[in-house]
């Protein structure tokens, strides 16, 4: 039911990719990815707000300020989290290795890690392969870098896109991991974006801070967050712009491109929860603001009732109503429309009896919600998936 | 598993009891209870804070504010919520029709309703049962209602203690239902207590409101809140002692008593949360404040991760440290304790390598988690309940 991300070739003038299987995980599957830029990146980074900070997101956030990059290293199959200061020399180890063996300075590597939190890395096993890891970078090998940082998620998740600024034409593509919003055994949301455009670093962290606002911060699997949550993106110029400022009269179509990019992977991530059958779409129009629609939609996204209704094929709309109810914001419910994509199940907040209509819906892999609250004008969207008893397999039994 | 609550027969001085089935439920189990107090009591409530209300909740919010109450009519099977006007006069038809039944006025008779959201009550099926609810009133009969207001319960949830006030003897009984905190489908948390101590509406109104907040707002089995919880104690005063005020010497003993009976129907609440096989019982200790360990312990209480895991056997403690880490609070995690029952699994931070002793623990049906944040002296718990593939199953496929 799973849809794969295009097969199609992807590359970006400079930038080189790696992932090899290390020996972490004991399937044998790839679990070491190197994203590598020729020249020093304007590189800019959000990462998880958990007060519980994994050591090479500690690590990241202390170097990120620089506002320089040249590569990351990622390894899947441990979180290095709550692994004391062991954890905080095993990530700069990891980052000084992987520097000499690109012949970079150590600042200039992030090194990024998801799986089972509280273990010590195998760090052994990660030195020696890293030479095999720049040994095999390569232009064309994104989707490499983008099978080997996944867990539990079941297709590897990359998007790009063309996009001109003035007479030059550059790429920003992308890849991310998800499967649970956390899951320290086997997960955590990751997403690498790179792109030859030449932004200044504050156009540029700007940027990705909204793209990311509207994309990874309205995904939810699981309502749980990681300690490993990262998103990076480096930018190195070399389509030859003149550098977008925020005052760029490109900078907006830039911003757009990088949010399409940064949606579009959330939109996988959801797809691809652990468990799910459906991807759902949550819209909230006419809030009086945009924080009280994206409450709304994010209260929705979250319920646990409503994601078991939509797997279980049940148009069952109070609970909709329910979550709306509870998200905190204020709402009359006798203004309330609810939607499921076009079959209008609830008008002024009682039912109008389509549920037979809507239950043929249910066959599709995307559900859209739409719940006009007849209140304002404004709108925000969320991301989820439904609910399944193999997301309760996976989480019981999985290190057992 | 299920822990069923003592057959003991329960009564308290001038109160009444029955449950029949009306035939909402198709089942043709016991759908309508009736509480009944032979003299006007000092009544206080406690009701969902969701924005979506259900009318006989809306109903009962402008009632309380009397301070009085003679009876409460429960319904199961239908939660009258989302059905608009309609919904309205149909919970006013059904006080009135209880009131001249019982030869009481109206306004002193509370309707609470439990089940499937957006549906119209079948009215003339409760109406024309209510004479044979009022002809079957025993003061033994408490399990009786305990059963009528079930939904998803596996077992009918009742609690009661005897209270010595000077030289008088009172008893305090509840009956309560839960299985999802909420549930549009089949659920709602709905509690209902009865006692002949004598109290002042005013201290009644505190010291339930201090017993909600240190038990049934501490517990969640599904994150998602009703449109209808509603927690009413009736207070008779039968038993003779002066009235108890929010001074008296013996206040503090009546709130603690009422603290415990809230708190153990809380617990078979957790218990018997929906496909539940565990209860689970957060314990977080030497917060700074009592508002940060009580977030600390609802974060862990959430966890759908915690969850599974403790449904699978798993001591993943790193998950409890995300969800401690995402909690809002600032912790340092440098400083944090985990223990499964006896078994310390975190010291400062990181593992103790006792995963296999605490790996036993889980045969047991109920397991306390106890987090040691090592800032400061304040301590607060939540109750929560494992999460399986059967909580899927019922929430999936309970309507189709």
């Amino acid at each position: 039911m799973k849809k794969l991300s295009g097969s199609r070739r992807i590359s970006v003038p400079g930038f080189k990719f790696s992932g090899i299987s290390s020996g972490i995980k004991l399937s044998g599957e790839k679990d070491l990815a190197l994203i590598y830029s020729e020249t020093p990146a304007v590189t800019a980074g959000v990462f998880t707000t958990n007060k519980v900070k994994a050591a090479p997101v500690r690590m990241a956030i202390e170097r990120i300020s620089s506002g320089k990059g040249q590569a990351v290293i990622i390894n899947s199959g441990n979180a290095n989290a709550c692994t004391g200061d062991r954890g905080f020399k095993d990530a700069s180890d990891i980052s000084t290795k992987t520097a000499d063996e690109l012949g970079i300075p150590p600042e200039l590597v992030y090194v990024s890690s998801t799986g089972v939190i509280g273990v010590p890395l195998p760090l052994s096993k990660i030195k020696k392969a890293l030479p095999r890891a720049v040994k095999e970078l390569l232009r064309s090998s994104i989707n490499k870098s983008a099978a080997a940082i996944m867990t539990t998620d079941t297709f590897a998740k990359t998007y790009s896109k063309k996009i001109k600024i003035g007479n030059k034409t550059g790429t920003i593509a992308g890849i991310a991991k998800g499967a649970g919003m956390i899951c320290p055994d086997m997960a955590t949301m990751l997403c690498f974006i790179v792109t030859d455009i030449a932004v200044t670093p504050k156009a540029l962290n700007t940027a990705l801070k909204e793209a990311v606002n509207g994309s990874f911060n309205r995904l939810t699997i699981d309502n749980d967050m990681s300690t490993n949550d990262t998103v990076i993106i480096m930018a190195n110029g070399l389509s030859g712009n003149k550098p977008l400022t925020k005052k760029s009269a490109y900078y907006q179509k830039f911003q757009k491109t990088l949010s399409e990019i940064t949606y579009n992977l959330a939109k996988m991530i959801a797809l691809d929860g652990e468990g799910a059958t459906k991807l759902i779409e949550i819209v909230v129009k006419r809030a009086v603001t945009e924080a009280d629609a994206s409450k709304a939609a994010l209260s929705v996204a979250r319920s646990m009732l409503v994601k078991t209704a939509v797997y279980g094929r049940d148009p069952n709309w109070g609970r909709i109503m329910a979550a709306i109810g509870y998200s905190g914001i204020d709402v009359d419910e006798r203004k309330i429309d609810i939607y499921i994509n076009k079959i209008k199940l609830v008008s002024r907040g009682t039912g109008t009896n389509r549920e037979k209509a809507a239950k043929k819906i249910f066959a599709d892999n995307e559900i859209v919600i739409t719940i006009d609250l007849g209140s304002g004008s404004r709108t925000a969207r969320a991301l989820t998936c439904d609910l399944t008893e193999k997301y309760i397999d996976i989480n019981a039994h999985y290190r057992s």
